[in-house]
């Protein structure tokens, strides 16, 4: 199975690939997509769904996982979080894909063992756990969604 | 010039299309796409997508406008509307066209002459002013959209 994990930003989107047998976890890839403060939202949001779209066409995932959006007190930034996170899912969507959703806490615990850990913490963790080199954090977010929505995964597929 | 405007919403999105010579405003067509509250956010951002890049497909506008989005201080609300939104804006972008965004002041006052008014206040003035039958709130709304984007517009171009 290959699975797709976005970390939605209107400025910065992570997103990692990884595999999974049932057994083992494997890296695949990861990046950021980022967006300049200074374009129109328009602009911002479709550069989010193409370099998206690209990254599903080269690495085909099977499944894809997103954090459960943070609503933080600041009506502003839920907003651009959600027009980033409504490009996201609308990309992976008009490609045929599932969007499985999971807490920031089930994330945390999934990857460190806890339910409060820092964003260090994380990416220090998913490196270890895909044997992988340094990885930005944004990028280990996402990676971290992927490996969480593995472990609640127990039947095998293999990649398409 | 043929404009589509848009009022997103989760729940509730309104379409409006018009035609607008420079100097004259003529109604073309107008709906809703209704999205239901116990499907998947990923389910119902998809039906925004496909159902408004029916209607781009269907009536062929040269110009999107959108409401500037009214921010309330609920973020929850917030984030929806902005997941609302960002499928909205990706629909017309990746479809090749730009959107112009205005202000709720700055409809109403193109439409009804002030800068409050309520929505029934709109959808009266938008029939008048479109010369059309009943049009529902949300749909409404988005007719108002375009409107104000005419208003803007000084320039004549055919439909495509």
């Amino acid at each position: 199975m290959r699975i797709l994990g976005i970390d939605p930003g209107l400025h910065i989107t992570g997103w990692g690939v990884i595999n999974y047998d049932g057994y083992h976890l494997k890296y695949v890839a990861h990046g950021t997509i980022v967006t300049k403060p200074g374009d129109t939202i328009s602009w911002r949001l479709n550069e989010i769904y193409k370099e998206l779209s690209n990254v599903v066409e080269d690495y085909r995932p099977n499944e894809v996982a997103i954090e459960e959006v943070f609503v933080n007190n600041n009506p502003h930034s839920s907003l651009k979080l959600g027009m980033a996170r409504g490009a996201a899912i609308c990309c992976v969507g008009v490609l045929g894909l599932d969007v499985s959703e999971y807490t920031p806490n089930k994330i945390k615990k999934s990857v460190v063992g806890a339910g409060h850990a820092t964003k260090d913490q994380i990416s220090t963790m998913v490196q270890i756990l895909l044997n992988c080199g340094s990885v930005k954090l944004d990028a280990a977010d996402a990676l971290a969604v992927a490996i969480c929505h593995a472990h609640n995964k127990t039947k095998y597929q293999e990649p398409s």
